[in-house]
């Protein structure tokens, strides 16, 4: 009794097809806890959910959250209610419901999850990297930060090295504990000015497991990333807090670029141009897509065979 | 962005309505660890979600499950896997994709759900309750005990009378702890038996809450249970184990009723042979809807004006 799974569940339901993904925000709870904000880990509900059903090329149409809690505290609530609407906005998708259970002998302290259904308006079809081909353009639409992975290791670096929160780190301004909590990008808007064209032929959401996310698309491909964007400053200082290896920092983290499109050559300067019209001015390629199998970074000499 | 709710969230997608539910079995995952048995809780998973569809006249279509747990134990995993097929096999329902999460910082133990998508097939309509009237029949599909509710009262009054729940209890064979366990009764075959059907005017799953649940159809009716059927002998055991009140009882508890169907009296008969032909032959009477408010049990001299 599976369906074909993929970013997201597939089913046909009547006349229709309809996409379902699940998720939860993860150990950056215990962030939002230690800072005491809330309002950007509602919002990441709706975005990890949200982008894995634009990677399979649907329009978000509802969420329900879930959150699980110790004891019942109204501004908590209030603070994750309207983290929840501002990423609602931006996905253009409904509340349809949701389960607030005050479990304390079952939780330590706060879950946060949800799960989201999208659909495929008109004659579209579910885009799963089929149609992807030796040759087409990789662009990348740039993240905000860590978004809702990686944040067990930030957490252990961040304690180990005594980090204070409150204070910027170094390269930057504004306290370092807002910069880690800043809500996952939402990248409906664009994907779906891009969906309808068929010189799109993957899509992929850079959550955990980095780059190596890619491979869902097509395991007999390769991704060659040649132009990998400078990686923002968060990164870097993560990185050299942790002497994290460059390998395990590419599947680990979105380094930069937390969703991806790959399209037919002949597609390119339309689809930027679709794509900067709603609101990823700052796509760029950043590679192709050539014969082989697995994800490479050729200039930083990585390469990934799956996510083994 | 709220839709309307009920049970489940309605939403309309291109040219289907769609419902979605999102629960979890609660703390019935402690009696579970508790007892080294995972299957049933799974297969509640299923039950919980898919009743609450069924409860709008919905037809089960897919379900997502989540699992957060403190750690990766293939044995529990593979038991809660066996309860969840077993479940999508009784619910009709397919496995959509899923999400477990090992997350030792966030849960002391398990915490098992998950989130349903419905339709509505042919010409079919969601059933909100809209159509009730007085002099409707109220017809009660028995339940398979606890289900997943009450569980927080039931192990507090196990532990505290020090029970042990591999004896059975007084009255009873087999041991306590499987009694408890017991997987929620999926009603969706019996109701789609009877979903097309004009003269069903409303649908109740009683779960958390009781029998309270019957004034989410309509606020401005009476639910009047005037043929409650013989509450089943694990009920009256925790009752008097726990010196409760009948009024806890039946706000807390299915009591023997998992499920509540109000027909058009006019279509007893009828819907009736189409419950009992469709696994629901236990299927009984159990009172009508009058001109009030609120629920009552006269033979019981219980009242409830609503949730409160």
């Amino acid at each position: 009794m599976e369906a074909p799974g993929h970013y997201a569940g597939l089913l046909r339901l009547g006349r229709e097809t309809i996409a379902v993904t699940t998720d939860t925000v993860g150990t950056k709870v215990l962030l939002a806890e230690q800072l005491g904000r809330w309002e950007e880990v509602g919002e990441d509900v709706v975005g990890v959910n949200v982008n894995d059903l634009a990677a399979v090329g649907a329009r978000p149409a509802g969420l329900v959250d879930v959150i699980l809690c110790r004891r019942p505290d109204p501004t908590t609530f209030a603070a994750i209610g309207r983290g929840l609407a501002r990423g609602l906005r931006a996905a253009d998708c409904w509340l349809l419901g949701g389960e607030t259970a005050v479990v304390p002998s079952i939780v330590r302290g706060t879950d946060l999850g949800g799960t989201a259904v999208g659909f495929f308006p008109g004659r579209r079809r579910p885009i799963t990297g089929r149609r992807l081909r030796s040759g087409d353009l990789l662009i990348g639409l740039p993240s905000h930060g860590f978004h809702a992975n990686g944040l067990t290791l930030v957490r252990r670096l961040l304690a180990r090295g005594r980090i204070d929160l409150d204070r910027p780190r170094p390269g930057s301004r504004g306290p370092l504990g807002r910069e880690i909590l800043r809500p996952t990008r939402i990248y409906c808007r664009p994907i779906e000015a891009i969906a309808d064209d068929p010189r799109v032929h993957g899509l992929a959401h850079l959550s955990g497991g980095g780059v190596r996310n890619l491979v869902r698309l097509r395991a007999d491909l390769r991704f060659s990333l040649t132009d990998w964007p400078e990686v923002p400053g968060l990164f870097d200082w993560i990185q050299s807090l942790g002497r994290i290896a460059p390998k395990e920092m590419f599947q680990t983290f979105n380094m930069g670029v937390g969703f991806v499109v790959a399209v037919a050559p002949s597609g390119r300067r339309d689809l930027m141009a679709a794509l900067a019209g709603a609101g990823a001015r700052d796509a760029v390629p950043i590679g192709t897509v050539t014969a082989g199998r697995g994800v490479d970074l050729p200039a930083l000499g990585l390469r990934y065979d799956g996510y083994g």
